[in-house]
């Protein structure tokens, strides 16, 4: 099946926030999601830098601002959208990611900051990537990872102005 | 095989870094390694945070920092860890994993800024976690993740004072 994967990011600062923010955006671009939402502070620093990669890299994600995280969640339980909070409250990965592979679009809740306990009442599945503090990127991360089997770590990106090309020792890239 | 992981954390600014860099230690804590070493000005704030976590949470880990890569490398080699840097300049993931896993004793080296092409040299094994730029959390975080075969996310550490009970819809800690 192929999943049509949006990453929801609760909380951002601009001072506090904008390396890992920007961490977020490019895990879920290249990990195979194709939009953020970022509840927070509007950052124009974060939307350039991310549309600066996606114009060199290639492919398709669009990065937006919302004021509102509920109003984000009812739009994306409208347009029928599964709601996968991970949070190291909630159930192990391994046991839920067969159920949550069923669903075709996924949406995909982390944050930043304590995220409200109604985020957990209105999600389909409240996840976690381990049952230990670590890091809302690392979660994303593992977790796109597991969802599409490790499969688009190499994918290939469309319209890309560079690429890599893997060496042993040394940096290679390719115009 | 009991694999040995240390993780060195190339470059760490304080002002700039200082969450990045806590991301990291507790991904390399959660994910199954044992130490991280930082070369960068040190920062008693980080060392305070990640051995706050380990006294909560339980376990063995350690934090330190040092000033010099080549030294941290040298003695690194001698102490026989296999040196893994994580670069998406490297060769992939999927292809290199099986060789690295022979190896019982590993340092995975992640950067923070632009990684000196010495290290790039001096590595074992370059390997990149898909060749796109992300995150070194990302990167850390799904490589320990394939080492271990996803097997030490739901890993019982020794010693908490707190423990997680998975829920549904809620958050729940056990005392």
């Amino acid at each position: 099946m192929k999943h049509e994967v949006i990453v929801l990011r609760i909380g951002h600062r601009p001072e506090r926030d904008k390396r890992v923010t920007t961490h977020c955006c490019l895990v879920a671009r290249a990990f195979g999601a194709k939009r953020i939402i970022i509840v927070g502070e509007k950052d124009e620093k974060i939307i350039k830098s991310v549309q600066g990669v996606r114009k060199k890299w290639g492919g398709r994600f669009s990065i937006s601002f919302s004021e509102s995280v509920k109003k984000e969640i009812k739009k994306l339980k409208k347009q029928k959208f599964a709601l996968v909070h991970l949070t190291m409250y909630g159930l192990k990965l391994k046991k839920e990611i067969p159920k949550i592979r069923k669903h075709k679009k996924l949406a995909v809740i982390v944050g930043a900051e304590k995220v409200p306990i109604e985020v957990y009442k209105m999600a389909d599945f409240n996840v976690s990537v381990g049952g230990q503090p670590h890091s809302e990127i690392a979660a994303l991360a593992v977790f796109l990872h597991e969802l599409f089997k490790g499969k688009l770590l190499d994918t290939k990106f469309a319209g890309a102005k560079i690429k890599i090309v893997p060496e042993k020792n040394s940096k290679k890239i390719a115009h």
